[in-house]
């Protein structure tokens, strides 16, 4: 089959690597009908030294059951589904509190012996625990939300939760991508009220506006948290979703937060510390988030795409077969693309 | 009257300052049965420029109403009060939420034209939000314990609290100091039913274990995260509980914590910043806590004092008078006393 390959900076190639098949009896083979690009895909892409052999890349995917180890219970061959980003048991103490991203069990796509999900098909570990069926077809054009599933969704989602998103917060989320957007279109399903979104790129802000953003802040820095102070009465709001992972994007958030509030963040950090000095303790900021357990969410979330009451999928804006994926990359490299879904 | 001042580092002196009176209707003024030392205060007695003025100092006491303002309600002369660390309107939409310290009409002792806590009398601003009535006589046996809650106990009810400490959570606490110990007897009394005490000093671990403790873990750095991770089955504990201020500190917390967990901390940080990279990212780890506002907690927490089913007043080990406060600052500097009681 074809696969996705990193080899260093910029260099992503789709070549031919073996048939995936069942290695444990807990395994199941998916072949993929839908992939993407994930914004985290940017930082190996962006930087990741030059090696003679390439990785396996990608880590959101949905599909069908093409085949089944013998202690696989609850799917079948031809089973539409889809697969959080990290893979669990789904039974161990982590998984039980929601936690799957720390299963005893678990692991990551593309790691070693393991498939990414940018390719034709995945081989599954800990398949009972790790895929959600999906009561759609092939064909379905839910498709796009569905794959949403997989991280970006369940991602703003777990941003919302953990930072305490109700209707009677007020939310900052810091960062127009596919992430952020996300983050609104959550915490507007949490019930959130007034949701300030900070992002510069008309085109994706217009769309935070139609996922729920009440006020878009295009100033970044100390001149961003300015007017996100002026759009909330001088306080600043008791939740801040940050969903960059850069250091001024944590250090904006910490600017924008209310006393007492909740600053939560879900982009990947490129930083090794945060700010936490007296002035952040004597305000009694938390700092929460992490990276997503999706698996967690999926049942919780899945009704509501099902019955189109929200569309995640929107984030996509470009689709690309398995052979352009580079192309997939570069585009949203560029920022010409938000996110590029990837049709095998 | 006579007051603590504080002139730079190691340089506390007592001495005569202008009676306190009554300056807005708002104040009351109260005469000082008991004060106690901070180990808060230690840090600018260890690192305070020399000045040639001294400023007050003390910001924990309990006493008898003397006289009120023309707009304090609820409290009369004579009445036994307690002030926490930070006077607070108690009405604001800050106190409302319970976050005194952020009061939009409070402040600190020892700040400018306000009295200190170490000293035979205070003006209280904001009297009728800030002091808490205690129905006991000057001469209660419970005076210590009832002092306590003016900011030691209440602080590390506020770092259990906010760690999310419950009958189900595993807890440890770091430091053996007033505050650590505290932490203790407030997890203790949330329910918990391991509780790892980080510290060294055999007596005031002791004091520890009869507070709660269940394990007592001497070692530091790495080879008390060990222990802990030992004591844990290698997960490391649900809450932690961050009693120093002080980096190490802070980095065996986040060396302790489960994953999933939170870190809480109310020591006040002497240090920039805290580890907040891809790991603690995907461990999923929070942190919280911050400067407590004690105001919130005295109602909740001033039955079981009173009945006797909790002794936070035990963290007292050595009574000053007034005019031996600098002495006092010596021994808690020096780890000869854990925390001291003054009797102007």
């Amino acid at each position: 089959m074809k696969a996705t390959l990193i080899y260093g900076a910029g260099d992503v190639r789709v070549e031919h690597v073996p048939d995936p098949k069942l290695l444990e009896p807990t395994d199941a083979v998916v072949r993929v009908l839908r992939s993407c690009i994930c914004g985290s895909d940017l930082w190996p892409y962006g930087s990741k030294a030059t090696q003679d052999h390439g990785d396996r890349i990608g880590h959101e995917f949905l599909g069908v059951v093409e085949d089944i180890g013998t202690e696989v219970t609850g799917l079948k061959p031809g089973d539409v589904v889809v697969a959080p980003f990290v893979w669990a048991d789904n039974t161990c103490d982590f998984c039980r509190e929601g936690l799957q991203t720390s299963c005893r069990h678990g692991g990551q796509w593309g790691s070693t012996d393991v498939d990414g999900g940018q390719g034709e098909a995945v081989r599954v570990p800990q398949a009972s625990g790790t895929l959600v069926k999906l009561p759609v077809g092939e064909d379905s054009a839910l498709l796009p939300s569905l794959l949403s599933l997989s991280d970006v969704f369940p991602t703003g989602h777990h941003c919302a939760v953990t930072a305490g998103v109700t209707p009677r917060t007020t939310v900052t989320v810091i960062g127009d991508g596919a992430v952020g957007l996300s983050a609104v279109l959550a915490a507007k399903r949490l019930g959130a009220e007034q949701i300030i979104l900070m992002g510069r790129h008309t085109d994706r802000t217009d769309l935070g506006r139609a996922f729920g953003a009440t006020d878009v802040v295009a100033e970044r820095g100390e001149e961003g948290v300015e007017k996100v102070r002026e759009l909330t009465g001088g306080d600043g709001t008791h939740t801040v979703l940050e969903c960059v992972g850069l250091k001024p994007a944590i250090e904006t958030a910490f600017g924008v937060v209310r006393d007492g509030g909740t600053v939560s963040r879900v982009g990947a950090p490129q930083y090794p510390d945060v700010p936490a000095d007296f002035g952040v303790f004597f305000r009694n900021i938390t700092l929460t988030g992490g990276v997503a357990p999706a698996r967690a969410y999926i049942e919780e979330l899945l009704p509501d795409v099902l019955d189109g009451r929200i569309e995640p999928g929107k984030v996509f804006d470009r689709t690309v077969g398995l052979d352009d994926v580079p192309g997939g990359y570069r585009a949203m490299a560029d920022r010409d693309a938000l996110k590029v879904l990837i049709r095998p």
